[in-house]
């Protein structure tokens, strides 16, 4: 167990990775560290003299993705690199943001704002009945509105569906639409490669499965995407160099999405993170996940009256489940007393998807490769004790 | 000099300030604590355990600046805060930007930006010959142009200048005009009151005279701001709230500026700068800085062929000069031979201010209240040293 850092307090069963989950020791040194250093030589001293580890930050992101390192941008978050990919295109009324019943709650906040703001039309694919989105419908679409956006979230926050991101990136490709993938959910927790996903944005954090601080992300942005031009709306001196009074000039890579000032030592923490990501595997970190996302899901299922609400033919490590019998506040009284983290997902949080599943909230179980089989059992046996 | 959180390793003489100040204790143990905690127990549960803590950060800024809680939004920086007040704005071509000369780098490319997408115009208030903004050319411009935004940078980051923010705060209230400060150079320097600036956002980093963390600002919002429905162009789901599939409401307060994920440790650590602060007193802070800066300014002015570049009616902690016979590069390499943290400012970052003085590039030194009068002396000796 060692070498997966377990957590000091081994009495905390942390299935919330969802979440965020618990960083390794190296992240949690790597800022600590950072941060002393520039408590004693000063802020802008201590990046001069880590200079190459901050660039190290590019190129593990980089290997992360099968991306190169002039494609990734520091962001604050998932939802911090999404609004940066949208804000580089330039709006105009009809323009057509094609998406999916199950996209990420703030981002259809945002697809909402751009139609307040700019009368642009939002389409969403429908679902197959199996769960996941009609891959078929979403051609369709495509072909009937040569949407100027497609905007896909590859794991949804609320359940364990993986959607098909590589099938719908041929789509855009052939159509030549721009493709943006929220990797908010999947980055760290299964390999990810751009170039087989075929997406010109694709956004990511780093606190959840890939067990880095709080407040960091990447967006990565395709040779396509800086070819052609796309920048912030509201670029700053390291996304653009001020070249005269009335000119500037934009940086020729994904530099040109990140603002000068940066939280360095989350730069470096995310950096340990993804090294850490990368030296266990992805495909290692996923299969275990798996592993215990499959007996967790199982498990459920034998309790009467609890419904196991993920639908997809592919799942991955989130779980999510509902129980007539429980109010979200006592059920989460009852797992905090044996010191067990998960959380609601709310109604708020998936005003379609939960809608169509006919609930109002969701137990989100989601285990990281560092959970054992003992933890899961735990957690679904508070989950079914209702009927004691 | 306890009290005064002296750094650790008093060899280094730390006079970038302006770019980013040494943190008192305080601020790095509420960092490293965090983020420990986050690795014991979880992100958010760490979150959910000091709620108290993480809502002080509302309050002490508020305090900071003569505003209520619900007026503040936390950000990654001043750029970042200003960004997000320029996204607030649902620009139309024509609306006319007014600014200043001596307007930060970041802020003049932003405008810029907005030129080339939206078609707005830019305007610039010219300086009165003894430096700073013609406050009488700037109400001419205001009823002339009826801005859609004045916006003023307080203290320039690359001259010891401060603006006249409460008077052209008067001439934006008379005219109804938005007005945008950004006091990024400004806060933790000096004193800062919104209801006397008049201002409607201000805009203000952490790292500088606030000896915060790095990544870290805010932005103020006024209640007109909050009651006229200005929201950020791309909300997510802290700023507001999606409500059914197709409708979202945007938060009441301030709070519509944020985005949900933060990076709750450097939030923590702000407050504890801005609580460092509060209690060491504004004013006197300021009259510290000015002390000092006025020595160097003093000595620097005794050297034969050094030029102090500082023009303004008001000067304070930041001390600019140039001298021909420097190059940068081996001014900063003598510099850092005796261990003194100073910054060079280059053209690019006062493309308008550094051509009216016949400059390419200044040296920026920039003391806090923690340095020494031997410190202002070591520096200038190295300046002067060209004679030897």
């Amino acid at each position: 167990m060692d070498n997966l850092s377990k957590k000091a307090d081994s009495a905390i069963i942390h299935l919330n990775n969802a979440g965020a989950s618990l960083p390794p020791a190296s992240v949690l040194k790597a800022m600590t560290d950072y941060l002393t250093l520039e408590t004693e030589i000063g802020g802008y001293e201590a990046a001069d003299l880590k200079t190459a580890e901050i660039r190290r930050f590019y190129t593990s992101t980089a290997r992360l993705l099968n991306a190169k390192p002039e494609n990734i941008a520091f962001c604050g978050s998932a939802t911090d690199a999404f609004s940066r990919a949208l804000s580089s295109i330039v709006w105009k009324p009809g323009d057509v943001v094609l998406t999916t019943e199950n996209d990420y709650a703030s981002n259809q906040i945002a697809f909402l704002a751009l139609q307040k703001r700019y009368g642009i039309s939002l389409v969403r694919a429908k679902d197959i009945p199996a769960g996941g989105v009609d891959v078929e419908d979403m051609a369709r679409l495509i072909q009937q509105h040569h949407p100027r956006l497609v905007a896909v979230t590859h794991v949804p926050t609320n359940s364990g569906l993986i959607q098909p991101v590589e099938a719908i990136g041929r789509l855009c490709r052939a159509e030549g639409c721009l493709y943006l993938v929220d990797a908010c959910q999947s980055a760290g927790q299964m390999p990810l490669d751009v170039q087989e996903i075929g997406c010109d944005f694709l956004s990511a954090t780093l606190r959840k499965y890939l067990r880095g601080p709080r407040g960091a992300g990447f967006l990565y942005a395709s040779d396509r995407v800086l070819k052609d031009g796309y920048e912030l709306a509201i670029p700053d001196m390291r996304a653009a160099t001020w070249t005269s009074a009335d000119e500037y000039v934009t940086q020729p890579g994904a530099q040109r999405f990140e603002y000068w000032e940066m939280p360095i030592a989350l730069v470096l923490g995310s950096t340990a993170a993804i090294d850490h990501a990368l030296e266990r595997g992805l495909p290692q970190i996923h299969q275990r996940i798996n592993h215990l996302s499959d007996l967790c899901r199982n498990l459920l299922q034998e309790i009467p009256g609890v419904a196991v609400l993920d639908k997809g033919e592919h799942l991955c490590g989130i779980v999510t489940a509902h129980a007539a019998h429980w109010e979200p506040a006592s059920l989460m009284a009852a797992l905090k007393a044996q010191r067990i983290n998960c959380r609601i997902s709310p109604l708020v949080a998936a005003q379609i998807d939960f809608r169509k599943k006919g609930v109002e909230w969701a137990l989100r179980i989601s285990p990281h490769e560092y959970n054992t089989e003992v933890e899961i059992l735990k957690a679904v046996e508070v989950f079914g004790s209702y009927e004691l």
